[in-house]
């Protein structure tokens, strides 16, 4: 019932401050006998690693991963998995003068009123820096499902920041990687581009809308009634630092659907059921249809910002804030691998679920029953 | 770890099938001596009760809970509590005609192929009927809150119906409960029956938009970093049928503020904080903030329709399908209860959860410490 | 985190008191397609019924146990198995007179102590009727066990009852079924039946110790470190009524072995490793060996006697007791079927879990690997 | 669901091998404010500590703990503790001989049949070293439950080495920390002192028996029905290495006992009920009653022995092992201060799940409610 930790089997806690000695995520119930090491993890980690452009905060971490136990010879072995990354770029000086004020928009005011507790070094355990033990754990989980379901591809991009939003038309895969916003169209990432550079300099930030989608995930995973896929995925998503919003498939847009147009109409395939369209994001009563996985979240802007805001202190003294520190203007750009990382936890989480309930081979039924 | 489970400390187990004998909550870890007694259950159950009006399906269940456990002269133990509701009008016959097809947009596919067994009946566990156990758990959650915290008020109304937004500006609490739509806007609910009359004619559906406050939350309640007040009431929203997407505070707009725009600036009013704005829908970092907490969520268009629409049978072979049955042509308005229910739940059992690890009185902190 | 549950897949969860409506298991995560039907749980039932013969309670509880889900034409759907048994027999009247009181050795006083409830109708809660939703629960379990390791054989007897043993050199399967004390010792039941009608004619009561054995259970279940098989078996066997030990194998005597007696050395069979002894009950750091799974519990003499005892009021005024009721002379006898009741769950959650982790066939490393 | 955690609210999961390069414990659901420094948990870990004299294994750890989060300014911030003790002293090279065999009543043979995966060096997660992360983890408890139930001490000792038991009438709770052995009686400690001598020159170990009582611990603590204390203290213990029995009060002569003997007679006194005994061992229905919480636990004597035993390889082969290594003669002494620990985890875990469930001050009922 750990408040910090989440899924099922593969069970993921994860631990640690922004500027304590270290964070890192706990991780139990993997797999045995999964090929894992530093550099794997090392990759996944280095997509969400800030310092490497302009748009994100200027913090260096190396964020160097260290797999404390659960691997022997390069294999896991059925135990807990500890990932470890220490802190070493820790500048709490930057908080000084926020020291004893509450930033508007962020945890420190609810944090105080709950614990009792003013962590002022950069937000303490509200920190986004907390997500680096998610994208770590993320990498381990990709390599299980590896193993278990090779055909699973787990990938993330911008769709939207601020009002601007891709040109669908124009989507292109092989873009993702080649821009600095994770934006599957090169001209939105050109144009997101000089929007974001105005911002920085004023001092200000932004909101973004991540998608995320699994391609190659069989039929048959998730678990009704409290346990189906499209809520861990919602829970997964919305336990991320900003988020405000998840959507499956239509999202928003199916309240705006006639029950005729919404529905994904099947026929049979070579490799079992295909559909029409897929406003059910992949998932029907809580169980994967071997459909793409489409899962979009909204991130809200950083609420550390440079534009001076009106707040209160500890004592309860009206005062102003600016938050100086080294801060992401669109803290939505590292929420993808992030995003990526939390979807990557709980297919993982299902597909163990799935045989240890079921049993059989994962997927073979996707090609229906007899 | 149960699949059909949700809840920290005051732990809902659904159980039951459309079209079984009954249905019913097994809720664990209640307080002792809440009063509650069948009839203070009745009154929500009644609101999501279907046959009521010509807008929600014809099914006609009474729709009687009984307590079976964990209430001893009128007051809560401590102990399980069992409510059941049995199934009084299964016409199983009514689905006799699909019995070897798969209804686009629903569940019986996924079901198939993850389970190998097909309950035609209503959709079985899938159906809609499902959420009648969680309004029973939802009213004596509600009666849990009211012996801890007697200022929370939920509420829950629906905001839009198919492309038909209520305007904001005609909004009054009075009239949620004086029109079938739950929607707080006269205006609306009169276009909205003209609306939805024509296409249930026409044997269509249409999905909706239901919002959901909870006014006098004390701050302080909700755990990082995932066990976070909106994470769980993302999870809780998400885990109700047809639901596609979930929203907190600003929602998927959030993502085309600036941090300017979106801070929502303190002062310190006589008890404790206030805000100038309310984008965070009361929650920072997974803790209520003291404002209204505001969820949003999408519901599709009902799957089960009198349009003829493609698909396959269970082995495989292609067809036409219509759904005759009774069904919901708006499954949105009987969301709005539920989804109070499901909010209740979520609260109460933060509530329980915070004084567990903090102790003292609940909302102790709110005027700040010290 | 379900406080009346137990099983990490196999969740099972009882509701109920012994003079409310009904009792029940909630039991979710079972696998789909495992043939059941009440009769198959009667027959579990039945063994545990009360009023069978004189040295059970004279309650008569026709204990007729009801699906109310979860099962659809003869088979389970992976959906929860709600098992419901109505009370008939409830003669709250016998508890007239100790209303007010607390019985020494009884869970009145702890239960007023924590709830602040006095259910004093037979122990509400805390009554031994609770066992008879996990032998129910047991009854599903074993089933499902069947489908996944049919050669798993679960059995339970009575090995001691006060200070009277059963001779091992005596030990004979057959007997347990014909004699009213399940004992594997046909002089032990004579003796047995002669003291205990001594002391029941007296109003006095006395404890037994019972053994629980698990035959073909493959090697490989149960997991490191807090979920081992043995730690679920102990607690499992603790939360019965009137439990204060259990041991695994050597037990309590381990203690007094040296490491070269306790050694159980190793060779290899036609099926896997062998064993010269089994000292360790069936089970090594948590997972089975593949011999016999042994666990021993002691139950202690019910509390509820004719012998008057010293006590206290809700009040706190002293008084003496003396309890009528219709109790058992030796609660330990229907503590057999609700020993191999427990034992059958947490196999075949085991079972699940391993399947979930490792994959693959159950016990497929048996015989080792490679 | 984490295998590997235990607890409901203070939930401790402990990760690592004893040949890593680190073993800790990720604690979650700590209470803030907490005073708490690395000094307080060394002092729980230095009694643990091997290598301290003749009788315990000469590895040379320093079991140095380190605080890697959760804890600012020397309080508890409410999120997770990380306890990390690094590996120091791992001379893999001693399993060089046994890398291929396995040791008979140890769990090298099940590691390997379920996970496919032999961690020679030493056990890896089978190994007591694990108890380390225990220790620290009651380390922290201890100070928690000291914020919350100030009269509440914990405190463990032998009773039993091999067949050797103290003298009752001779103990001495100063002794405790006055030998080796954590006996209460000083004879016993000179008796078993020879005894283990001549045992462990001969390479040679023994079994012994451990007993905790908790003092002070308030009336009401504990959850029916598979919540209960006792179960989760003998789940506790059981899950400890090389644990095969535990008992609660009176424990497995409870069978013996008739109702008349076991009852313990209740009268009231100046700060609420007292008991003319305590068969109970403080625990009546899973809940405490004030009295001291009295609990054994029987550890077998340790596997790795320089005794020949035959065995197998593990390609299956018939061999024959002695253990170097440098092994605990009787690790019965070292699992004083593990069950110590494990006891406070537990304690405080209900301590939290009783205000969770309950609400106002713990133990506020002890004296009888009205």
């Amino acid at each position: 019932m750990s408040i910090n930790s989440f899924g099922h089997l593969f069970r993921v806690t994860t631990w640690g401050e922004s500027h304590g000695p270290a964070i890192g995520a706990t991780v139990d119930g993997c797999p045995p006998g999964v090929t894992i090491d530093e550099g794997l993890i090392q990759h996944w980690l280095d997509r969400r690693k800030p310092g490497q452009n302009k748009y994100t905060t200027q913090r260096r971490e190396a964020d160097e991963v260290r797999i404390l136990s659960g691997v022997f010879e390069g294999k896991t072995t059925g135990t807990p998995v500890q990932l470890m990354i220490e802190n070493t770029d820790q500048r709490s000086k930057d908080y000084g003068d926020i020291k004893d004020k509450f930033r508007p928009g962020h945890a420190d005011i609810t944090y105080w009123q709950k614990y009792g507790i003013r962590d002022y070094r950069g937000g303490g355990r509200s920190s986004a820096r907390e997500t680096a033990s998610r994208v770590a754990a993320g990498g381990l989980a990709r390599e299980a499902i590896r193993a278990i379901a090779p055909n699973v591809q787990i990938t993330g991009y911008m769709v939207q920041m601020g009002p601007h939003k891709i040109d669908r038309a124009r989507f292109d895969w092989a873009q993702i990687t080649a821009n600095p916003f994770w934006a599957p169209d090169a001209q939105a990432a050109t144009d997101w581009a000089a929007y974001l550079d105005k911002l920085r300099k004023s001092g200000n930030s932004v909101g973004a809308v991540i998608e995320l989608v699994a391609r190659g995930v069989p039929a048959g995973i998730g678990a009704p009634v409290y346990g189906k896929l499209d809520t861990d995925l919602a829970a997964a998503c919305m336990s991320i630092n900003a988020v405000k919003a998840v959507e499956i498939g239509a999202g928003m847009d199916a309240a705006t659907l006639t029950g005729e147009a919404n529905a994904d109409e099947i026929s049979m395939g070579p490799d079992g059921p295909e559909y029409s369209s897929n406003h059910a994001g992949g998932i029907l009563g809580g169980i994967s249809t071997g459909q793409d996985i489409v899962v979009r979240f909204a991130v809200k802007p950083t609420s550390s910002i440079l534009k001076p805001r009106q707040t209160i202190t500890k004592s309860g003294q009206a005062t102003e804030i600016i938050t100086k520190g080294r801060h992401d203007p669109c803290v939505g750009i590292r929420a993808v691998p992030v995003g990526e990382a939390m979807m990557a936890c709980v297919i993982l989480d299902h597909l163990l679920l799935h045989r240890g309930q079921v049993g059989g081979q994962v997927g073979e039924n996707q090609g229906l029953i007899g």
